[in-house]
């Protein structure tokens, strides 16, 4: 069964809201509960769960940690990754101090850059190391995830780097279009595409 | 007639495509070949553009330049958007370095941050501002978007500030959930959520 990607996308928001609730104390959470506490609809979160099968009580809704155990292990993230970032410009700088990643044991291991000055220095207690150790670094830190923060230009030439060295998935924030094999998984977070969908909205309001 | 965000997302990405044609000197263009150029298929680049009515010309594609042009106006961003951004810490920082916002004429006016140390310095020729001049900068300087770059538990109540001071569209990068008056548009770019849909495919890939 074919999951739509905004359940995925919704069920990581789910599990970061239980994990609010279980640092709080809350051992229990009604649908409704949840559903508001990430301004959705209480029907939207029981039909989202219920892609994986029954995990509440009837009126008594669901044990808090149990369901985000269930919820972590669906997202695959009850494991840690290991990540490495390619680009030490600001953005690649500000990812890397980026708490939420560790929060959620995404480990930043290593920051890449072509730049002799960066090389060397750390970002956030990460080392930065050159491009061309990144092949290396990759294969004998058996890495599985690759952030590109690197300008458009550059993009596609570090996705094939990153391909080669035998990464599976790739975040992309290069305002480009890459292209993968199709047994590599990619998302690309557009800045400005998300800008234009927000002007789009507020041109064409009612 | 409601069109889909993903169609939205995608004019986004073809209207940049053309404006790189164009600066090649391409003046003519297929569906087939914009789809090349952003990893698509002609069939939904067609379905996709068919939504605003007829652009091509059958056997002959598309004029790039008047494409775009069309693009542009649907998208809202034949205009000019005046943009501010709060938060002068890793991220705030970052997206005010970012490039691809001035290429498509968002122009940001202001950062806004609570740290004294940062109050008066400047990011990439930014100025940046104390957060209780927030609501005077953007009411006197007709500011329409605002991006949030805090810390999570900072978010909701700079949303509350900018939305009072009459900002009509928001893009979130905090990570949680923020609560904004029907009249507001808001998008939020969640980095860990789009991590977490890299590690669900990667695990449940057959």
């Amino acid at each position: 069964m074919k999951i739509p990607e905004a359940t995925v996308l919704r069920l990581s928001i789910y599990s970061r809201y239980l994990k609010q609730l279980w640092e709080k104390g809350v051992t229990n959470v009604s649908s409704g509960e949840i559903a508001e506490g990430v301004n959705g609809t209480s029907a939207q979160v029981r039909k989202d769960l219920a892609y994986f099968g029954e995990f509440g009580t009837r009126g008594v809704g669901y044990k808090v940690r149990i369901l985000d155990k269930q919820i972590t292990e669906i997202l695959g993230i009850n494991n840690e990754w290991e990540v490495v970032i390619v680009g030490a410009g600001n953005l690649g700088s500000a990812l890397t101090h980026y708490k939420g990643f560790k929060e959620r044991r995404f480990n930043i291991q290593a920051v890449f850059d072509n730049d002799e000055n960066k090389i060397g220095s750390k970002i956030n207690d990460v080392l930065v190391y050159s491009i061309t150790d990144m092949d290396n670094f990759i294969k004998e830190n058996d890495i599985q995830i690759g952030i590109v923060a690197v300008p458009a230009t550059y993009a596609q030439g570090v996705v094939d780097i990153l391909i080669k060295a035998g990464i599976k998935s790739i975040l992309n924030f290069a305002p480009t279009v890459i292209s993968v094999p199709e047994h590599v998984e990619h998302r690309s977070v557009d800045l400005v595409v998300n800008l234009e969908v927000l002007t789009y909205n507020l041109v064409n309001k009612k």
